[in-house]
């Protein structure tokens, strides 16, 4: 329809259509038509649709359209999203944005971007319903009424005093249903019903105290509790979702990136997967010490070292599966490090029981494919890989249960101590109660090498 | 003070406390005094306290008060929280709450049991804002100040035809700064930019439409199109959380539970993982009998097997990091499944990079160890331990990205493709490589048995 110059029919698709759809119909198209539709966007959704864009689509727009054009749009645009946009694109993108906009928005612009990473300061918005304390219900209906437009969220108002110091919060359907003539404050939810983070919160943080009070936001207060912003409920689902795959990333010993998989260069996915790959390639070198100090004396002995991957990809599995749902259970606030013996001594049953079954199993596979396959494997040797087995399967367990809540003891990340981490660490310990069973049935004598 | 019989103190403590606070300190307490200080609370916040407890609490606290008592609480409480609490306490409990209950109550309850576990339905409340869409503004704002108090989410209103089909939608904030007289039918939201989800779209599919519109609630509509219940932004967070939680456990090869794992019985912790320790023990088998064929050949030939551990690991972690990156793309939405190829020759490259680094630093620690430890390794041997690598990983992140996208083209979840099932293939895999090409170096005559 571009091409036939159809305008105005474009016009009334776009005004019936949802903003989030209309910037991934945006984001699907060639770069000449980008800017084409985006200037054919009703007024009023410009900058809205701009903010679901992708960055570099957004980059294409601003190079594209007058500095006027600039203007509106970013006046327009809520501040948080406007941030968001301007931490994506290059500097000089940045300069030429910030020299068309108001003095007003650009300062507060370049106080967000000076608020740390991941901090609440760093997420947060300005457009908020703030009432003093004072007003009536009559009053603050009327002024919501006249500015809602221009607010992110009007779900929930915040009540302040003199000194701009939050009092209150006030959720819309209270101020709705109060008497006429009610002051705020004596409606308002006060003392240890008001919840309020700092800006230099961590925005897990955040995100937690929002799921646990199930707050549609939060309103976010600097050093002095004055009022200074709000967080709201679609930007900490988004960071829940963040928060989720740095956790993913990192239990599979990847460096975090916030970027996009398919728009992330080669060479930085190499650089997020190399570090760890060398570390625990350095670290299997001492398994492999381990193999070599036993191999010259049971070598000989049929069927010993073909259980060798068996009972390390056991063990690995084993511990990957407790760390799992420790992680998980720390992360979630499910369970705590002083829960520690609990979870222990809760690991050490499981572990009895899985060991237990996987013993038995493999003695029967054991037993099955020596009939089978007419092998030399000794009757012995199948008590050596069993009772590894059931002992593996135990340190596996108790290892993978008790690094993550050790790292968190220790401040560190407990995702780090995930699959590949104890895999490495139960890899050497379940060759050398390996070897060191087989040698103490040569030692006694059931084993002949 | 409870022992001191405080109880006007206490009341006024609990006036001023948040109910998610409260809920948490009746479940910190002893179970007697859980009964007296849930019937100290004000009223209008017993209902929501109760949402809030944990289900072992709740069924303490139904136990112990009048069936009057039982009647007002469950008719207080929004549907969605009734449900979610009948659906975890035993049978008896049910039969006695809802014989409390009036038919109209009743029936709700009984219809949203029936609805299919994680469906729309069975998470959705029916609490909503919804009005005819020829009312007035001003008769739709008088009602709201009606009944809001009873309504889950007024944040947003819904408008229906004559026969309760969903027309269109309308933010409260549009609402409230509509001119006078205005009929709703000209200001709502309606044709594409009406969006909702029918009861029976799995709660997955639901929390991707919230997170992606930011939605603070969305409307639940039956096959006839007719508006049935809404589900809340509070509720899709938990459905986030529950997902990602999921994933994690399907990745660690865990059957999923939905329970917290330290109130999971030592059982109920076997069977989640016993499946899947067996399968993967079974399948190691096989790479235990790549080492014992290739066993007699080749385990003379010094640092040869000492080299396996290294080489496994390797390619389990480098296939791991992909498969991670993949099943979370996926799962959110940033890979389809239509991208294959070009993951593919992303991951190539990676690969490629990879393996060299890994090469050349393995090479070189094979060289120092052999000159710290006068080991009798030749130098064939590092030729055949860093190709083999080189390929390793190439073969470990093709397999990595290829396994969860076919899982999604088989219509199999992608997360069962993760480290564990990755490293047992890549094992197998590994080990061919490396002594295959151990033999092409023995037949070329570079190495001697």
């Amino acid at each position: 329809m571009l091409s036939e110059n159809k305008y105005s029919t474009i016009k009334d698709i776009l005004r019936e259509m949802n903003t989030v759809d209309i910037a991934q119909l945006i984001s699907d198209i060639g770069s000449e038509d980008q800017v084409k539709i985006f200037r054919l966007l009703p007024k009023n959704s410009s900058a809205e649709v701009f903010s679901y864009l992708e960055p570099d689509t957004q980059e294409t727009v601003i190079n594209s359209i007058t500095n006027v054009e600039i203007r509106n749009l970013v006046e327009d645009m809520f501040v948080d999203d406007a941030v968001d946009f301007l931490e994506e694109v290059p500097a000089n993108v940045v300069t030429r944005v910030l020299a068309q906009t108001s003095r007003e928005t650009r300062e507060i612009i370049n106080k967000f971007l000076r608020y740390p990473e991941d901090s609440a300061g760093s997420i947060m918005t300005v457009e908020m319903a703030a009432f003093h304390c004072e007003m009536t219900v009559d009053d603050a209906i009327t002024d919501l009424r006249r500015t809602a437009q221009d607010k992110e969220s009007i779900e929930t108002c915040y009540c302040i005093d003199n000194q701009r110091k939050l009092v209150g919060v006030l959720p819309l359907r209270k101020l709705i249903v109060a008497k006429s003539g009610t002051v705020l404050e004596s409606i308002m939810l006060d003392d240890d019903r008001l919840i309020s983070v700092n800006t230099l919160d961590d925005q897990e943080t955040v995100a937690e105290i929002v799921r646990k009070y199930d707050l549609l936001s939060v309103p976010v207060v600097d050093n002095e509790n004055r009022l200074v912003g709000i967080i709201t409920i679609d930007d900490i689902v988004d960071v829940i979702q963040e928060e989720n795959t740095e956790d993913f990333e990192k239990m599979a010993l990847l460096l975090p990136s916030e970027e996009n998989y398919l728009k992330t260069g080669v060479l930085r996915l190499y650089r997020n997967r190399i570090v760890w790959l060398l570390i625990l390639m350095i670290s299997a070198t001492f398994t492999g010490m381990i193999i070599e100090n036993f191999e010259d004396k049971l070598a000989l002995i049929a069927g010993l070292t073909a259980c060798i991957p068996m009972l390390m990809d056991t063990g690995g599995n084993s511990g990957n599966q407790v760390s799992t749902l420790i992680i998980r259970g720390l992360a979630l606030g499910n369970i705590k490090t002083s829960d520690y013996f609990r979870v222990l001594w809760k690991e050490i049953r499981v572990a009895v029981l899985c060991g237990l079954s996987l013993a038995v199993v493999n003695f029967g596979r054991m037993w099955i494919m020596r009939a089978v396959l007419h092998s030399e494997t000794a009757t012995p040797v199948f008590f050596v890989v069993c009772l590894s087995m059931v002992l593996t399967v135990i340190i596996a367990k108790t290892i993978g249960c008790t690094l993550p809540i050790l790292a968190k003891l220790l401040h560190l990340d407990p995702a780090l101590m995930a699959g590949p981490m104890i895999t490495t660490i139960v890899d050497a310990v379940s060759l050398l109660i390996y070897f060191g069973i087989a040698t103490l049935f040569i030692q006694a004598g059931y084993l002949i090498a």
